[in-house]
C-alpha cells in the first residue's frame, strides 16, 4: 500500500444491475420501462440548439422545477432536481442524517441506503421486515436520526398506505422522513399530499421508471422550502451545475404529458397482474407487487440456478446474493410479449 | 428552528456566475467558450435514437472513457469521468482528503476549494501567493493531508511549469495532489504527461471551456490506476449513473474533432493577447494569463464600478468581493466582436 492510500476513504460500493452491450437479450433486471419516453421528448431533442452547448445550463434547472411544481400543484421553492433519485437521496443523506443517532431503514430494501450510510459515516439500524416481508411500525417507534424506506418497497414491490406513514410521521417528528417513491406510480398511493402537513416529510420521485427516462437521468424531491433549501444549499456547495441542458429540456418534455404517461403506466400494471396469473400457474410464490416488478420465488427451483438458467436463455432477471431473499428474483414487467416469453422459458425449464 | 434542523449539514454555498435569462447581453463572467462545440456533436444529436432513453446510460461511461483515454494516450483505467470537473473534484475531496493534517491550496484560487472541504470537513490552510499572485513553492513544503491549485491559476490566469510541479511532487509523496487543468489547453502545459511517473498526481480537466460543451456537464480525472479505482468506488457508493445518455454519446464526438478544437483554442488565444494589449492601452494592469480570461485592475476606476458599468451596458464579467481581489475583474475571453464591444464600453466609461 502507498503512502497515499491510507487517505482513501473506505467503501464497499453499490453494485447496479448489469447492463449488457448485447441488444439481443430481454432486460428484465433493472426496472427500466419497456416503452420509449414521451413523443414529445425526441422532438424537443433533434430541435435543441447545440451551439447553445457551450454555455453553462441554468443551474437552478429552473424550467424542470417548475414543470415538476406544476405536475403536482405545488410552488417551486418545494421541489428540487437531481442526476437521477440516487443522486437526490445520497445529497438527502449528507444533508439531513447529521445525528448521531441511527438512522432506520428495512433490512430488506434499496441497497443503497447503507452504502450511502457507509460512504457517509451515518450510523444506522435495519429493523427486520415480517416473514411476509411487511414493514413493522412498532420498529420506527423508537429514537432515531432520520428515517427513510421506499413506498412500494423494494424488491419486495410491498406498498403501505398513507395511514401507515402519518403514523409513522406522528412518531418521528423531530427527525426528517424520505418516502423513496421511485416505483409509487404503479399503483401505490403517493405521499406528496402529507408534504403541507408534515413538515419533515421529504417524497423522492425519479424519471427513470414510470417515465421512461432511465438513460437522461432525473430524480427529484418534494417537500417543505426548509427541506428543499437545505438541499439546494448542499448541492451548491458539491456541484453548482448538476442537470445538463438536454436533461432539463427534456425532462420538461416528459413530464408534461400525462396522457402518454397515463396509457403506459396502465399498460404495465396491466402485465404485472397478468404475469401474477402467469407466475401463479408455474408454481411461483410472491407479494402483491404495487410496483414495476414482481419479488417471485419457487416452491421447488433455487432462485439461483434458475436466474443462471434465464441468463443462458439471454433472458436477464435479478439476483440478490443476501440473508433471507436468496431463494428470490426480482422480475422487471417488460412488454406482454417478453413476459410470454420468460414465461415460455420457465415452462421449459420445468420440462426439462 | 424545528428540531429536525440541527441535524442539517451547515454549509456557506459556492455562488456560481450569473446566467442572465436576457440573450442579448455579452456574457464574459463564466469563462465559457464563445465558440459552439464541435461540428459532429450537432449531427450526433440529431440522430440519437430516443427510444433507448428508456434505459440505463452505461454505468462505466466506457465510451467516454474510452475517447478520452485514446486522446492523451492513456489506457482506460487511468481516466475517470464525471458531471463537470466540480463534480470530479467534489469527489476528490471525498475520497482522497481523509487526513486529520490540513490540505493546501492558494488564498487566492478557485472559490469552490473551501467550499467543499467544509462540507466534508476537511481542514485546510491556504498559503498566500506573492504580491505578483504567484504561487509560492516553500508553502507547499510542510507537512499536510493533500493539495491542490489550479494550473493556470484561477482567477489570476497565471501559470506555474513542470518544473514547478515536479518540485511540489517532489515534496509531496505521501498525500494526493490534484492539479486542476480547467484552462490548461489555452496555453499552459499539462501534467498529464507526468502521471505515470507520480502515482500520486491526479490531473483534472473539463470539456466546459476549451471543448466548449459547458451545457453537457463532463469533467475527468487522468491518474494512476489506484487513484482512478478508488475515484470510481466512491462514485458507485454515490450514484452508479452520473453521466446521461447525451452527455457520453455527445462527448465522445467532441473530444474526437482535434482539428477544431485547434481552431477555436488557437482563436481564443490570439483574441486574448489582442485584449492584453487593448486592456494595456486603457490603462489595466494585469498578469500573464495563460488562460481564456484575464484578471484585470485598473490604475484609476474602482472594480466595483467598473462591474456595475459594464452591467448596465450588458456587459457582463466577474467580480469577486474577496480580501486582496476586490479591486480586480475576471474578463471572459470573448469574439473578437464581444471583446471589442467591452472595451468601446470601457473607452466610453473613461470619456464620461
Amino acid at each position: 500500500m502507498r503512502a497515499w492510500e491510507q487517505y482513501f476513504r473506505q467503501v464497499e460500493p453499490y453494485t447496479p444491475g448489469e447492463q449488457p452491450k448485447d441488444t439481443g437479450v430481454i432486460k428484465l433486471n433493472t426496472n427500466e420501462n419497456p416503452y420509449p419516453p414521451a413523443p414529445a421528448v425526441e422532438k424537443a431533442m433533434q430541435n435543441m440548439d447545440f451551439s447553445k452547448f457551450r454555455l453553462y445550463p441554468d443551474p437552478k434547472a429552473e424550467a424542470l422545477v417548475e414543470a415538476i411544481a406544476a405536475y403536482y400543484q405545488l410552488s417551486k421553492d418545494q421541489v428540487f432536481v437531481g442526476v437521477g433519485s440516487d443522486d437526490v437521496i445520497g445529497m438527502s443523506f449528507l444533508t439531513f442524517f447529521n445525528s448521531d443517532k441511527p438512522i432506520l431503514f428495512p433490512d430488506i430494501t434499496y441497497s443503497f441506503y447503507d452504502v450511502w450510510a457507509d460512504l457517509f459515516k451515518i450510523p444506522y439500524e435495519r429493523p427486520v421486515l415480517d416473514q411476509t416481508f411487511q414493514i413493522c411500525l412498532e420498529d420506527y417507534k423508537k429514537e432515531n436520526g432520520g428515517v427513510i424506506f421506499p413506498n412500494p418497497n423494494a424488491p419486495t414491490g410491498e406498498a403501505v398506505d398513507l395511514e401507515f406513514i402519518k403514523k409513522v410521521l406522528d412518531y418521528n417528528q423531530d427527525v426528517v422522513v424520505i418516502i423513496d417513491e421511485a416505483y409509487v406510480d404503479f399503483g401505490a398511493k403517493s405521499a406528496v399530499e402529507l408534504i403541507n402537513q408534515y413538515e419533515n416529510l421529504l417524497v423522492v420521485q425519479t424519471f427513470s421508471k414510470s417515465r421512461a427516462m432511465a438513460g437522461m437521468r432525473i430524480g427529484y424531491a418534494m417537500g417543505d422550502k426548509r427541506l428543499i433549501q437545505a438541499l439546494n444549499d448542499v448541492k451548491y456547495s458539491y456541484n453548482s451545475y448538476t442537470m445538463n441542458m438536454p436533461a432539463i429540456e427534456l425532462g420538461v418534455k416528459a413530464i408534461e404529458d400525462k396522457e402518454y404517461f397515463r396509457e403506459i403506466t396502465e399498460k404495465i400494471i396491466d402485465i404485472r397482474e397478468y404475469s401474477k396469473e402467469e407466475f401463479k400457474k408455474l408454481g411461483f410464490v410472491f407479494g402483491d407487487s404495487m410496483a414495476n416488478f414482481i419479488f417471485v420465488t419457487h416452491k421447488e427451483y433455487q432462485a439461483e440456478e434458475l436466474f443462471e438458467y434465464l441468463k443462458s436463455k439471454k433472458i436477464y432477471v435479478r439476483h440478490f446474493k443476501q440473508p433471507r431473499i436468496q431463494n428470490y428474483l426480482r422480475v422487471t414487467i417488460g412488454t406482454k410479449e417478453q413476459m410470454d416469453a420468460l414465461f415460455a422459458a420457465l415452462k421449459n425449464y420445468q420440462r426439462a
